[in-house]
């Protein structure tokens, strides 16, 4: 029963190396989460339990893999973003997305009691995922603008929407109502009809969720007498503000950096 | 604030469709899982703990994706073989290896307290995935060969190994010990100096696992007295048996069939 | 200008190695030959010389790549069979099919003069290439039959298209008249309004061209008193038969050995 | 004999786009050119004639597909670079390597006559090709420098080699004579033994070919007199210069504009 002559099969690995020097994005997605929220009862537009799950997984994914340089999340979706430099796995598409995906998912399901306490799993949380290579840091840039905007689009067409059904519309009337307007009339109308003033939303709803490593102490130790031993060690750190301007790029300009 | 003019990024997204009409094999496998088997005090050299929970996921993974033909495991690996016809996600190696990676990853955790009941999960268990194609029956066969020949291989040694560890020898002596020898070496080392008769030893330690989806009947509702509705179901059982020759296909035409 | 600090460039070059166990079509096809033919003053609906000069230039081929096991042509195009087993260039697409290329085109210019006396070269003749696999025998058998098929609605269409056209009909008319028409109208057309029997039109132009190796004597060198030492070689033959039906292949075994 | 029956088998062409916003380098290499160059009595070590057809091709291939950006070739190989924003044939790698590669050798042969009058073609000259994608300027800077100070490397290598061979050395005796030595050491024995500076030799031979568009008046067509009416054209023209310097980019900032 030796393997030798069996061995032939391992040259049917193909290479799925990714083009060194561009940046690398893997978005990773949920699968079937429309049914997943509502056999879980998450709430509509937003369920703020469901969404900190996903920012403790991200933050988790990026403590298990140092180069991961920032993540951006919005609803059940997240983006990681692999300098252009990594030799992570030797650039293997297939090793470094499956692995994303899996770190991400393990936590989901093992962070799932504490976020949504008395609410147990029940099916299978699962998400996809894909890497892209994007040349130059103009085009990752628009790619995370082009995310944050969806998040804006989708969050306020979801906001008018789950309003007018929870008002009474069905949501094909919901529909009817919503097509083909502009974002002016969907502020005012949630003004108007229902005494929401979009601007105040919480901004991890209107922003979606940026993690970046920043500097912080933490305790690495404790000595003899009890006391902590404190190091500065850079931690991902969860923020919902703007990543389409030049500020919040200017303000890290370590994120773009070689 | 319109996503539109970010919207070319996804032209970056490059097609990663399987070659159509060959078999794919996804083969995922623990990242690092001999710190994984320390960290929580898996029994050597073979848990069987650990070995049901792999084989529930498999399981699992097959309830979910219904295309999945079959599947082979040992150890913190496990091959899912879909048939040369599947047009699930379209071929894209991405979509399918991260879906059956992550679907793997949740059910894994999700099951582990039922599998080690009393071990608390205190890393998080990760697996990688890869797709391969194969043109042939044989060539699939041969693949699946490989892999129980290399369950063969690798469990004798480690039962030898494991052995002359528990019996007082170093890690060190242990390989030299084992060093270039031929398998009826070791199995008459397990025998004189140890007792053990390699021959005895579970089926699941020495074959490995293999899901196939078997016939049984299931209730799917009760009746209003209370009795059990049945019907038969196809579900995936768990064997341990050998898959190197032709009996095992001989017994299941349907594995091979167009 | 030591060129060591350059050469990280050459980890840019990516593999594209094709699946081993499969068959390679390496298919080639003239580049704007409709306008090339219209300058060279090419007979319609076939001229007998460039189809000659393209079956010439594809034993060419042959000889000069003895993996390639046979070809099929028709037109401005031409396919080039490797077997499963073939690692020619180490299975590299782009090795295989440029070279295939680069020695079709070369033949087809310094074969011109032979073939086309009195017509000089006007323009450049240029043939694109791509490398496509099929895991199966009967896969491969499909294609050659697809490209065999499309021969024959091609010439049966254009033998009454330019029939029409050279009757008086304009090529909008004669476009009208066929659209369509079924393959018995076709053959009715030729033969009441041309005196043509489709038939008995020559097999080149109804079957297009098969590129197989035959065994030959051939004089490898000579005696000293003059007389030829001839010696069997497989040298390609150019046939105009059918490759749909499985005589073709019940002749020839070994085209589609192992 | 219908061919809608065969026609799944095109599913089996994957897609091999080249992925958006890189610079393409499409790179061609002679097949065997020793022999072929000993075939035809090339003079060592470099034949102004041969490399001269070389230019020749890869300006009319240039001609041929105005999206090339420049060209720089060496001995019997050439490099063309395409911009970031080309969409030519959907950047697909088998189409665009095939087509230049078909292209430059169409002109290999047709101009063969003209450039070694007196020498018969007695072989079939060929070219593989590949395409390889560059995310930034400065890579492709970089991949030209590479070919350029390998120009260098082995021109001065080989002045040497020849001048030692042609001086009554054998080969190996040549090689050994060369091994390990430094730029330096080779200038003076070309200077000490042979009297040749190395300085003073063509700069095609040191520096290799640079294919850049560089406009020029053209005579479009003749007004009825015979007077010709000329247009501003931008034809390609072939320099020796350094390519690896920043002056040659500053003076040509159109060539990596977006």
């Amino acid at each position: 029963m030796a393997n030798s002559k069996y061995e032939y099969v391992k040259q049917y690995e193909l290479d799925d190396t990714l083009l060194p020097g561009c940046w690398i994005v893997v978005r990773i997605d949920g699968k079937g989460f429309t049914k997943f929220c509502d056999v879980h009862g998450f709430e509509k537009p937003n369920d703020k339990r469901a969404l900190d799950l996903m920012d403790a997984c991200a933050a988790a994914v990026m403590t298990e893999f140092p180069e991961i340089r920032l993540a951006y999340g919005e609803s059940d979706e997240y983006s990681f973003v692999l300098p252009r430099s990594t030799d992570m796995y030797g650039r293997r598409a297939s090793k470094i997305v499956s692995l994303i995906v899996s770190c991400f998912t393990a936590n989901y399901v093992a962070r799932w009691p504490e976020h949504l306490p008395g609410t147990p799993l029940a099916s299978t949380p699962m998400f996809d995922g894909r890497a892209v290579c994007y040349p130059l840091d103009s085009h990752l840039r628009d790619y995370l603008s082009w995310r944050q905007a969806d998040t804006h689009v989708n969050n306020q067409y979801n906001t008018c929407f789950w309003a007018l059904v929870k008002s009474g519309k069905t949501p094909t009337e919901a529909q009817a109502t919503l097509k083909g307007t502009l974002s002016g009339f969907k502020n005012e109308l949630l003004f108007r009809e229902f005494g929401i003033n979009y601007a105040h939303l919480p901004e991890q709803f209107k922003k979606g969720s940026v993690v970046v490593r920043q500097k912080a102490m933490v305790e690495v130790k404790q000595r003899e007498d009890g006391s902590p031993v404190l190091r500065e060690r850079a931690l991902p750190a969860i923020l919902h503000c703007d990543i389409i301007g030049d500020g919040f790029w200017q303000e890290r300009p370590h994120l773009l950096a070689p």
